[in-house]
């Protein structure tokens, strides 16, 4: 059991993580900027699932799973980062630029997620993961009928955050270095494209062909 | 039938493409840089296929694919752009950069896509496609187990060209506008790093959830 802090938790994306990882066994503080709206969410959603401020949840956890729009990515991350010690934070951004959102706009770093390497610093545990999920399909008891794609230069913490995703009841898989998270970055806007053009709820990937990989759950 | 030319198509990516074509019902030119290499190999591998230099290939065609590394790309669209007149040119390209082909490096301009519209110029009916397809099983009479995403700001181009896919008994799925292209580029180097990591011969992606898409086949 890992003690996992969810920050900017009360939206579909957080919610939705929080309570499988809840179902999953793990002990999970959802985090919110002000902490008597987390408390009601989490007392709502019961398994278990605390409310805290952002700042307190984020202290002293095992994981610190991070879902904020991207224009709240920056000041968050500098908000935590002197919170989270030796905890591994996943980072879930993708760098949608509304309104145009099916289509892809990297940011000039090359993705959000070496964007948030900056505002974290090189001494935190750091994990991107969760681009590509449906987040209010995430939040329902439906099958989740996307893979996770998790991106680490830290080798355990990304081994870590896969088998997490695997407590949730979906398929998580390595996709290689932190800067690759570009790749499913990207993919998302062509997943928000795919839902428009061929009448999908929420569109999402498998990978095919893998010999050694997790079943599909 | 279309009449259909792949410039660079002694690869296996330009030979799976030429075959499936052809077995699909068009009639297909193969291009090299030498004339009597294309028609080698074009002779070779019959189905009516035939070959020719690349410039001669690229020649009076409905639609005119790109199958050439990313170092060849510039110098190859530079020498076709203007023969190709009102055809469709496809290309393929992927700006992997060896050593590091696991490693998602797209270019300053966004994307391979964006630096062959500059190549050649804005007159060129223009769509981007194959990009994570295993060339190997292409070029072989394997199940692709991969859908193929098309790409471009011309909407009845792209519609033709998810159309040639399926003759090739392959998914072709509208991916979005030309920029969209960064997606499938930067999932090729994923799909490379899962091929070494799962102990994939070749890892493919399969779109979920899509309601009214072309069923896979």
């Amino acid at each position: 059991m890992a003690s996992i802090a969810v920050i900017g938790g009360t939206g579909h994306l957080g919610k939705g993580i929080a309570r499988r990882l809840a179902k999953g066994g793990h002990d999970v503080t959802i985090g919110s900027r002000a902490a008597d709206r987390a408390e009601a969410i989490a007392a709502g959603m019961g398994l278990g699932i605390k409310g805290a401020a952002n700042d307190d949840a984020a202290q002293g956890k095992d994981v610190v799973i991070v879902t904020v729009p991207y224009e709240n990515q920056e000041a968050t991350l500098k908000q935590i980062r002197d919170k989270v010690g030796s905890a591994i934070v996943v980072d879930t951004t993708v760098p949608l630029m509304p309104p145009k959102v099916m289509r892809v706009q990297l940011p000039a770093a090359g993705c959000a997620a070496a964007e948030a390497r900056e505002h974290l610093g090189p001494e935190v545990r750091f994990v991107t993961a969760f681009h590509n999920v449906a987040a209010h399909i995430l939040d329902s008891d439906a099958k989740v009928e996307c893979d996770v794609l998790v991106f680490s230069d830290d080798i355990e913490a990304r081994k870590t955050v896969v088998s997490l995703i695997g407590d949730m009841g979906l398929r998580g898989l390595a996709g290689g270095a932190l800067v690759n998270s570009a790749a499913a970055e990207a993919l998302t806007s062509i997943l928000i494209y795919m839902n428009k053009t061929y009448s999908a709820d929420g569109a999402g990937i498998r990978f095919t062909g893998l010999t050694t990989a997790p079943p599909i759950p």
